[in-house]
């Protein structure tokens, strides 16, 4: 493959430039008779989606998905499934002025020298307006992961910049444009932010990403490893500069009797493993947290060569995220379920009819 | 693939257990006319080799390896390459105890859980044994990549536990046990491993791996971008938890003015996006971080369970490494090879004739 | 993946049903810089559309696609591109009565077997609709091909039912609805049709692809040979039951003295082998032959079942070919395109700079 | 991949050349639990041994494989299960003087034009020798589809240059070195053998194999249908020229009337389709055959180049069957083995808990 299918059971592959005529994708391997519809997929599309809050771009991009085959009479039928976002808001003459040049950490420069030539309107297909399509085959995966496991995927924002943000109440995930589970820090977000746009700056942001409900023994060693799966995929998400699964880089300071997840007959009495040991999920909660950069696109005039190989400083217009972790979380979740699906599948291949030797424990031991 | 393939033109293929009667592994895509003999591998696995100083575990491995096809008269003809090392110093006796036990943060629970069954002498499949043919094959990589590019890979510890290393010194990494470029922390280093043993403990590490005189235009967007390769590659080796690319998780704090990577005519001017933007190389030296967990194995009792759905104490006996960072340095080595082998190989495939419109900047700017 | 994407690095990613809302593609793995338009594309789906001729079915598709992505200012980019064809002629009430019936012959039977439910619309994903974006797809490889190595792929009728034909005259390929270069034949065609239809019947076909102006080198033994790939993507069409290279079954009573291809300096004396030797392309012709089986379509009543396990006769209503192997002729070339396509890359990968150590000779030594 | 893996989750991956140290394979995706010991992968290697009788070659080859990992107390893990055998009776001084000269027929000239350079002992990596590996895998294969399914896969020769050979009595298959189903035609073989052994010569065959006891719904359309797996799967057979699924070419003259497989709920009334249709089984027995061009080495002088861009004459010395298609049978029934299981896995991942919408009808209806 050269690079635009993610999965080896249940496979997304995308196309679309920013400023195309259309983003579709085509899911293919999804089990038949799931009950999907569009609505299914727009509820998480509209999450991610732009202008919902004066903290994010205020560009308008209905993003609604069509699904185009693999769906009869309500249910998959094992097809693949065609999905498509039709482009309606392109403002190319917003971007028409950095045709000939790189933009500091952008891509512009990357892909010229890959390509040798490039869509420059939006950033092309490098800009963050794919993962809308990811968001869409994300769907599909959490459907059939909830209405067959019971398997949840939550993601939150847990640091904007300076700002760490635990998760206290995770039913306020949802009930801010922050996706913040930590209630009280939402002024100083709001703060935040606002004196970042006065600064005409952006900001890096963190991401955490748990799935709980799991089951045990997915993950194909050695190299698909489960984690080294996720870590691809998350990591596959513009801006993503680290990963880490369950402790990540603390395990480094760890001793081993600190971090070993003790277990019992009543289930396991922590999870400094993220839910995954020698590349196999163990059943507990799956946790992840990933690392975003602040936005490239800012309009501080930054050094810079342009296509003709001349020094000059660039600016960047057009309407742009000030921290683009914040809309990465729906992006995350759907990459994990991606991840979660493919490993159910391939799984479900090898080891079917192998009894487990004791019937797994709970993920976690009851609070005593 | 069922997981012990990596790669997708440049394929690394590996079988073998801890305790089996031999570790193998096929290369297939290895360009035709590299001169190639076992003692160009021999080296790297070598510096991987268990007992090699106090601190690592007394197994005695010499590790030979035998390169049974795919080089005739000195050369690769282009055809497999492969490998295999014969086990010798297989001492059971010292597992046979656990083998009805499922010691915690080990994978012994995960395989049961997956395969229902499973060989439990060293760890068998999930032993760390495996990665000698990861080393092996990477050599191979690495040879190429230097012969043909310049292109050089160099790992070094950046952190034992509490003791953050840096890299005054490069020319002295292959000088001590340690992997250690920061000499003046090597008595540090020997006191702190001391006291370890005694404590009958383990401790997490950090691992940095660079690469250097890297061409620009490698990686595949969106999915198969090379730092979501890379990331995937080090997850997959036993006892990772996190990866970062450039900055890593410091890049949450960073404004958009601090972070991006200005340009001139005469090169990059700083290096936090660790050599890829865009998911693509950009000629500057490719940075990657890992965390590694502490060893598993330690003799002091923890809580668990056995195959009855008993709860049990269990200790760890044998032989092992109380911090599995040390020798995890080349085989982080190997893997990021691996990666940048096969995405030459799969940039050559798709971009051949097409003149990058500028030629490339120079990876950094000369100090002024 | 799960069967809808061909190739290893030039990609072809299908989804659609017959009756569904649209056709898609996604074509990934196209070297940036090819000059492309949908008229490039148009020209063989309108070879392959229906109702070009009293003996091909009369249902009306236009079957006219749009570039979605992957194109800017008229060359390719080197991203994916997206393809989309909208149903429009949908008479499902002419396929209705059959949603709980298995057609003889048809996929109804195994596609329930294997789903357990199925858009019975047209045959749904079983239809040979599908096959409009394999051809689209293969567009653009044969313009590749040609443009840049001079490559030309050129199919054409061998046999229908008993009617044995030549190829004396290659420019008459284009000018009939039969794709046939035997014009004293094409009265013969005729009157066969003509009275095939009266009979409510159906009869099989015989296709002939030839590709020539070929390089030599291109295949991956052994299990990619690329007379292997060939086969499989032959097979992969739509009513195919049987493939040939070469002299194909003729090879089966054939001396080794009388098979072998003899070479001068002046080129090869002869091409039984169908200008692949060992799995690789010698510079020969490509020699492809497939056998098609006659409609499964017909009104003539067949004995059967239905979903609910009770013996029926069976009649297919409808338009459909008499003989489809008609239309599969811009099928066939399409898929040999996407072969050498990927294996032209995939040779590219591993063996740039190799050098041969003779030139090439000639594909065929000059006629004396 | 690099062409020398097949299958995408039950995958065999190979190495080894003629006279190299050692041919060896990974195959990986094996459940876990089967009981497979050395001696069940000797039983079809000792079938396909050369100097098995006077009409094959006479090199001994004892071909004896060890098992070196993914075996525990008896039963495969689940891990990959390293295979190898080492080569013993290697005669290179029989090739030398063929180093620099291209045998017609031979892939001597395309693998330099690959790669440029080549191991020419004894036709290296493309010598049939390579096949050893495939029926060590294949007969892993056989005995999961046996145990779990009571699949059987049984090949067997049904023509010798200009003798047609039925199969009135498979008992007679494994009695004679010609895996002849026709007793009566032995004698007739024997007399042919030995004139083309006179002549200096050698003749070409076709190949039958058969699999009983199917299930239905094995298959992923549409570039993955389970027909186009096999053909990619005989057709990487050395040798191979052509492949047939049920009628094969036969289905050129058929009428739809006469191809068409009728159903009743007792059975099929006949299996034109060789149990395959739409590219998923049906359950019918699947009935392949596949086209062996004549040994191309054979001590006939034949006019070719050599190296320095020369005419010569090649005469080919060494130890040569006179018909490769005799030993082919066990490597067909091989690969159609590893079709079948990758199939069955590939089916099991997306279809696990989709019930059929009546229960498969048998194979065959009852003989009335």
């Amino acid at each position: 493959m050269s690079g635009n299918t993610y999965g080896r059971l249940f496979t997304l592959t995308t196309f679309g430039e920013s400023h195309g005529k259309a983003l579709g994708a085509i899911v293919d391997g999804c089990p038949p008779g799931l009950a999907l519809t569009e609505a299914d997929l727009q509820a998480d599309l509209n999450r991610r989606k732009p202008g919902t809050s004066k903290h994010t771009t205020q560009r308008r991009e209905p993003d609604e998905v069509r699904i185009l085959s693999g769906v009869f009479e309500g249910r998959t039928t094992g097809t693949p499934i065609g999905l498509l976002i039709e482009n309606t808001d392109q403002r190319s003459k917003d971007y028409s002025n950095i045709a000939d040049t790189y933009r500091p950490a952008h891509a512009d420069y990357a892909y010229d020298q890959k390509y040798g030539f490039r869509d420059y309107r939006g950033g092309g297909r490098s800009s963050a307006r794919e993962t809308a399509m990811r968001v869409a085959a994300g769907a599909i995966a959490k459907k059939y992961l909830a209405e067959t496991f019971g398997i949840r995927i939550q993601g939150f924002l847990s640091q904007l910049g300076p700002i760490k943000l635990g998760c206290p109440d995770p039913s306020a995930i949802e009930t801010n444009a922050f996706f913040c589970g930590d209630p009280e820090q939402l002024v100083a977000l709001d703060e935040y932010m606002t004196q970042l746009r006065r600064e005409e700056n952006s900001v890096g942001a963190e991401v955490s990403v748990h799935a709980t409900g799991m089951i045990p023994g997915w993950g194909e060693p050695i190299f698909d490893r489960i984690d080294a799966e996720i870590a691809h995929a998350m990591m596959s998400i513009n801006a993503v500069k680290g990963v880490e699964i369950g402790d990540g880089f603390d395990v480094v300071t760890q001793k081993g009797t600190e971090h070993r997840d003790e277990m019992t007959t009543e289930g396991f009495l922590s999870n400094h493993a993220g839910g995954i040991v020698g590349g196999i999920t163990t059943g507990q909660d799956v946790l992840v947290r990933i690392a975003l950069k602040p936005t490239s696109s800012i309009t501080t005039p930054g050094r810079s060569i342009n296509r003709q190989g001349e020094n000059m400083d660039v600016v960047t217009k057009g309407r742009h995220d000030p921290c683009v972790g914040i809309r990465a979380v729906p992006i995350a979740e759907a990459m994990l379920a991606l991840v979660l699906m493919d490993h159910c599948l391939r799984h479900r291949a090898q080891n079917q009819g192998v009894v487990p030797p004791i019937p797994p424990i709970p993920g976690q031991a009851p609070v005593k």
